[in-house]
C-alpha cells in the first residue's frame, strides 16, 4: 500500500489471546494501530503502523476541548475456510464520511479508509479468535488535533484504528434483553448530529444510560426529543419490531444513526419474502401492539451484537413484555442468516463480504 | 495550598508578553498548567502544577471516543492598583460542577476548582497583561482519561486548567456585530445537554458557525430545537434584547448555557433601576419589535466579549437592525458598570471579584 510509511516486521508479533471466554468487550487490546496525519499545509500524510501506544494532544486541541471527533465500529471475523473477513467496510467508510462533513472534519477518502482497515487487520490478525461469534472489534476514529479555542474546526486531523478482540456477545446464550423507554432526556433532535457517529451523541446519552442499567434493563429505548412519542433507536442498536410477516423499524429522520446493520436486515428480510416498513412508531402505538399481541418479536440491530433479541419494554414504570420474552422465530432467522454471510458460511449474496486476509 | 505536590522555581518563570495589540484569542499560551487525576481507587489525587505541554491519552479513552468533557472560560484581570483579580470564579465552580454531574462524570469540588485556578494564576501571573480590556483566559477542563469501549463513565478523570493570554475584545472600537438566524440546524434541545459546558454542543455548532461566518455574521443566533421559533442564545453569547427601559432575555429551559455574565447583566440592570423579564421569545416577535423599533438594542453576554452590542438580525435572508446598527446607551452602559467591577474599578457591590495576589 502506498500510502503507509512503514511495516512492522513480523517477529515483533505477539501470539494472541486464546482465552475466548473473557474476552469480553474492549478489554483486550492488540499489539498495533494506524495513525494518519492531516494538515492544511500538506493534505493527508503518509499513514503508519505502528505499536497501540497513548497519544499526545494539546489540551486546547479540539478534539479535547470541542469534541470534534467521529468514529466507526466494525467488525472482522475468522471463517471456517481460514479467511479473514470484513463485513460491509465501505458502508463504515461512508459513514464516516458524512460524520466528518457534518462536524466540519476533512474526511477520510473511502478508500483510503477500507485500505487501513484491512492493513491493520492483516497486521494483527493472530488476534482474530476463531471460535464462532468472537471478531476483532475495529474502531477508525478521526479526530480535530490542531488548536483552535475559538470555536473553529481543527487545522489539523488524526484518522487512527485500533483493534479490540471481543468474545462472542451471546456466550451464554441467545436470550432476550428488556429495554428502559426514556421518556424525558433525549438523545438527539432533528437539526443536530443524531445521524452522525460523533463522541458527544454518546457523552449525552451517559446519564439516560446509567439509569436504565440500575433500573436493571440493559440500554435505553430513546423517543424523539420533539414530542418525546416516536420511538428512535436503543443505546447502540437501532430497534424493530415484528408484527407476524411485517417488520416494522423507525425511519431515519436525521436524529438516529443509520445502523449498517440495519440496513442489512432490512434487504435480508425483504430478500426472504419478509415485509418490511420503515415509518415513524409511536410508543403507544408499540406498548398497545405488544398488550394485543399484535407485536409478536422484537430485537435491536447493532455491530456489537448483531441482532438482539428484545424481549421487554419499560416505559412510566410498566413493563410489557412481547412473544412472552421468548426469543422470536424471525428474530432467530435473520441472526442465523447475517451471522452466517458474515462467518463466510452463507453465500454473499448482497456483496457484502471482503476477504483481508487467510490465517 | 495542601493539594498541589510541587511548585515550580521562580526563576523558572519566563517574562510576559508585550505586545498587547497582536493578542487576539486563544493565541498565547502561558508557561504552565495545572493537572490533577481522579481515580475510583484513590480519589482526587494531589494536583500538579506544571510546565504547559501535551497529555498523553489512550486512543481509546473516553474523553476521546465518547467525548465526555466539560469545561469552563473564564478571566482574570488586572486592576489599576496592581491586584489580580477573578470574577465570579466560584460561579464558573459551580457551572462545571452541574455540567460535570448531566456527563456523569466525578465533579471536582468547589474550592479545589478556585484554589487551582488561583494557584495557577498566581504563578502565569506575569502573563497578565495589564491594559484595561486585556485578561487572562483561563480554561478549566475535564476529561473521562480513562478506558470504557462500551458506552460508560469514564473510570478514571483529569482536571486540567490552562491558560492564554487574551488581548481586548473591542480593540478596533466598541461596535456592532450581527447575528445569523439559524432556523434548520440546531445546538441543543430540552432534555440533551444543552445547558452543560460540554465539548459537544461545541461540536455540533460548528457547521452552522461555518454558514453564518461565510454569510458575513460574527455568530449563530440559535432557535429552540422543538419549534424552531424561540430564541435561546448565540454561539458563545447570551441575548438581551432591549425595549425602551426594559431587557427581555430568554429564561432558562434548560437548552440554554446558563451564562455568569447572563446573571450577571441581570442583577446589574436591576440594580440600575431596568425592568429585567426572563420569558421564552419567539424569533417572530423580535423581528417585528426591530422593525417596529420597539426594541431600542440589543446585546450578547459572554466571557469572551463581556457585552458585545448587537445590531443586526439575519432570518430567513433578510436582516434587520435594531437602533440604527449603532451601539446603544443602556448597552453601553452596561458594559462599562460591569466592566469597571470587573478591573476594579468600581465598588464590588454583588461580592463578585475575588482578589488572587499582587503584581
Ligand atoms: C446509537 C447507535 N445506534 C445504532 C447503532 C447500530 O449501527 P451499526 O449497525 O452500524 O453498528 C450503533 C452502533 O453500533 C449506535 O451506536
Ligand atoms: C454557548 C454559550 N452560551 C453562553 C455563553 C456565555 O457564558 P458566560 O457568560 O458564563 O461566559 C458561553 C460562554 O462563553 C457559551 O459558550
Amino acid at each position: 500500500m502506498d500510502f503507509l510509511t512503514k511495516k512492522i516486521p513480523d517477529n515483533e508479533l505477539k501470539l494472541m489471546y486464546k482465552d475466548y471466554d473473557s474476552l469480553g468487550f474492549g478489554m483486550i487490546y492488540t499489539d498495533y494501530m494506524f495513525t494518519m496525519k492531516w494538515t492544511k499545509e500538506k493534505g493527508w500524510e503518509k499513514g503508519e503502523l505502528k505499536k497501540y501506544e497513548p497519544m499526545s494532544f494539546d489540551p486546547a486541541s479540539v478534539v479535547i476541548q470541542y469534541s470534534q471527533e467521529v468514529f466507526e465500529g466494525m467488525k472482522a471475523y475468522y471463517s471456517e475456510d481460514g479467511r479473514v473477513l470484513l463485513f460491509r467496510p465501505f458502508d463504515n467508510a461512508k459513514r464516516m464520511y458524512k460524520s466528518a462533513e457534518r462536524l466540519c472534519m476533512t474526511p477520510v477518502p473511502e478508500d483510503v479508509f477500507v485500505e487501513a482497515v484491512k492493513e491493520l487487520v492483516k497486521i494483527d490478525k493472530r488476534w482474530l479468535p476463531k471460535e464462532k461469534g468472537t471478531s476483532l472489534y475495529i474502531r477508525p476514529t478521526l479526530m480535530g488535533t490542531g488548536v483552535a479555542l475559538g470555536v473553529h474546526p481543527s487545522p489539523e486531523y488524526n484518522f487512527c484504528i485500533f483493534i479490540t478482540a471481543v468474545g462472542a456477545y451471546f456466550s451464554s446464550g441467545f436470550n432476550t434483553v428488556s429495554l428502559y423507554v426514556e421518556d424525558k432526556l433525549v438523545r438527539a433532535v432533528v437539526g443536530g448530529v443524531g445521524d452522525a457517529k460523533t463522541g458527544g451523541n454518546y457523552a449525552a446519552s451517559l446519564l439516560a444510560g446509567l439509569k436504565a442499567e440500575k433500573e436493571g434493563f440493559s440500554q435505553v429505548l430513546w423517543l424523539d426529543a420533539k414530542e418525546n412519542k416516536y420511538i428512535e433507536e436503543a443505546g447502540s442498536m437501532n430497534i424493530f419490531f415484528v408484527y407476524g410477516n411485517k417488520l416494522v423499524t423507525p425511519k431515519l429522520t436525521g436524529s438516529i444513526l443509520p445502523g449498517i446493520t440495519r440496513d442489512s436486515v432490512i434487504k435480508l428480510a425483504a430478500h426472504l419474502g419478509y415485509e418490511v416498513e420503515e415509518r415513524n412508531i409511536s410508543i403507544d402505538e408499540v406498548v398497545k401492539g405488544i398488550k394485543d399481541k399484535e407485536i409478536t418479536e422484537m430485537f435491536g440491530t447493532g455491530t456489537a451484537a448483531v441482532i438482539a433479541p428484545v424481549g421487554g419494554l419499560c416505559y412510566k414504570g410498566e413493563t410489557v413484555y412481547a412473544g412472552d420474552n421468548k426469543v422470536g422465530k424471525i428474530t432467530e432467522e435473520l441472526y442465523n442468516k447475517l451471522v452466517n454471510i458474515q462467518y463466510g458460511e452463507d453465500e454473499d449474496i448482497f456483496g457484502w463480504v471482503e476477504t483481508v486476509d487467510t490465517i
